[in-house]
């Protein structure tokens, strides 16, 4: 069994390497099987057809981020600022870890059928529940802005998560860990925003910017 | 030239609905020209292969951004908070008015050759000083986070700016300014981040949640 899960995972990291550098759209079945150096037909064991090999790309991809959103929700004596604060710090740690698996997520999951396209956005709304669940927590402590939608929050948040695979390159471990860091002071700065000056519903904008 | 002027714009807007419902990949100049309804070769008036209708859109979109960031620059008597404000509030807004422009920028700028693929990325470099710069004024008069990278925060404005096109699908223009008012919100909050509660290097993250 275990020579059989390290083999899957295998299979799934050459899909991931392949589909990210080619795009879905130009990689085939038999570019996964070069990558490994397998006939075509011994990956036709793992799955029936090229749409397989997405979709559990991008299942395995919700599979992780879900995971993190359990560990941290399962540590005991941290308020929901904190709790957010880790979450986000893990999640860009994972984005800039698994960067092939973060593009093949944003550039390809349109290529889905309809029914797996709705099955991943089921798994991405639960996800967000959970977050937007979090800040509404906070914002009833009156430890984060409440003048601000959760919802709008919420996304802001994942912008933050998401984006850094684009803009950074780092090799090195500490200096991912140090976005991450850095990332996540910005992102919960954000969230906390007018609570943080006590003046709720203004913020760090002044009124002169304002439409 | 005010007939040819409103000919280019309605064949640049055909090219961009067109790329964006289609991709670039699937798209091509005969869908275009069906779009306008005008015969293919009339379209080559304007452009000489399909990769140039990619260029134009894609400048378009960096002239459009940086005549935002003009604007907002030759305003007087802002400081740099309040020109950062107004700078992310427009830009979303843009953003959130031009979609379909935004997700071929995204979705589609690695289909142009190598060396326009390097002048969009002059422009995008030069944009990104400029918001650095804001940043770093907005630091040395301890208006805003100086523990935190200046190019890390630029990117983390960057993300607020961006993501909305993609989690939002606001009809209405005040729905719009509402979304882009609280992101900008959001986004000023994390610039500011720990000079807001006088406590430089900590910031709303507290120390239970660090590393």
């Amino acid at each position: 069994v275990r020579v059989r899960q390290r083999r899957r995972q295998e299979v799934l990291d050459a899909a991931t390497r392949v589909l990210a550098k080619r795009g879905y759209a130009n990689a085939s079945v038999k570019d996964v099987a070069d990558e490994l150096g397998i006939l075509t037909g011994s990956l036709y064991h793992y799955i029936r057809t090229k749409e397989d090999l997405l979709f559990w790309v991008l299942e395995e991809t919700h599979r992780a981020v879900e995971q993190i959103l359990r560990d941290v929700t399962e540590i005991e004596g941290l308020d929901p600022l904190e709790r957010l604060a880790l979450y986000t710090r893990r999640q860009i740690l994972y984005n800039l870890e698994n960067r092939d698996r973060v593009s093949i997520y944003y550039q390809d999951m349109e290529s889905l059928s309809a029914d797996r396209v709705e099955e991943i956005l089921g798994h991405r709304r639960a996800h967000e529940r959970s977050i937007v669940g979090m800040i509404r927590e906070a914002q009833s402590r009156e430890l984060a802005d409440r003048s601000t939608d959760p919802g709008i929050l919420a996304n802001c948040l994942f912008a933050t998560i998401i984006w850094p695979y684009r803009w950074s390159m780092p090799k090195r471990r500490s200096t991912r860990e140090a976005i991450a860091w850095q990332c996540a002071r910005f992102a919960l700065s954000g969230v906390v925003g007018a609570a943080a000056s006590g003046e709720n519903g203004s913020g760090p904008i002044p009124p002169s910017a304002r439409p």
